[in-house]
């Protein structure tokens, strides 16, 4: 299957409006990987497919967690957590992609990870901000994503943790860990660690 | 070693500053103890050896946390975060305190923890309330400590969670796991499951 064919798959999964989203997600995702050194063509591809299984139905998804072995504790956690390990096993069953550092990329996007690769924090990071995003402190981050990758990051993760605290509403754990470590990183940097 | 020698004991370890706010603790915690129905004698000891190690130096407390085998992670967060544990080892050491659920209220004062026993919540909760505490929002948590103790306990840990994100600093993911806990268990009464 080449690209053009995976892009036909993966627009059939969803609707316009997150079809639109997943362009500018790419957009994003490949201009981040110019600026910041990584591999152009990955990016792309994860970026495409970071949301396959995001417009599936819950129960499907519900039942693809349990069936397939996943972390079970996701299913106590946001529903908006589960397209993206769902995401990467669909597209290796649908559509045999085995580039692991890819499927990762997908698998993490939402919930983030400890020690991100560098394609994992641009694919995450390219969701906060592609140019249909609209949410509060959105333009903050896209102007350190300009300057810095892992700031611009931790400033996405920080939205996410806002929005739950706000909304009262859980904070899946490995959210906290994956800010946490590139907190720990920065810091390290900062004093020359 | 009655009441009294304990009082004076635990004001030995700590700066006049840290002694009025233990005060303030024991008697935000006996209030809290009668109002929800909790053990009167236990809330105002437990609230008593709170901060027994709080003022204790950094380096003492980080030896402890070592030789005594406590979990390594403490020291990769916040140094707010080990007089609590250490508090509890102490006062076991020192005197003789073996309740286990007086200990355990003095070891997670500070972080929380999953399924948090009532005397763990009405400690942890006057640490936010008692009447010398002065924060963005402690009013709120105030009022609301009058009306439902989980609830409260839910918003003293999303202030501390909110401050941790407004500096840029690292979340201890034990307190995360405490809120979502109070969570989950606040929207099972909710829905009345």
């Amino acid at each position: 299957m080449n690209l053009e064919e995976l892009r036909e798959a993966t627009r059939r999964q969803m609707p316009d409006r997150r079809w639109r989203h997943t362009l500018g997600v790419v957009d994003s995702a490949v201009e981040l990987a110019k600026k910041y050194g990584g591999d152009i063509g990955k990016a792309e591809l994860a970026a495409l497919l970071h949301d396959y299984a995001k417009a599936w139905p819950v129960d499907r998804q519900a039942q693809i967690i349990r069936d397939q072995g996943m972390p079970a504790e996701l299913l106590d956690y946001d529903k908006e957590l589960w397209h993206a390990p769902i995401g990467a096993w669909a597209v290796r069953e649908e559509h045999g992609i085995a580039d692991e550092e890819v499927l990762d990329a997908i698998r993490y996007h939402t919930s983030g990870r400890e020690r991100m690769t560098l394609l994992d924090r641009i694919v995450c990071l390219a969701d906060y901000i592609e140019p249909g995003r609209d949410f509060p402190g959105v333009d903050r981050i896209r102007r350190l994503a300009e300057q810095d990758l892992t700031e611009a990051l931790i400033a996405g993760l920080d939205s996410t943790i806002a929005y739950l605290l706000e909304k009262s509403r859980k904070i899946f754990p490995l959210t906290v860990v994956a800010r946490n470590s590139l907190i720990e990183e920065r810091n390290a940097h900062r004093t020359g660690g």
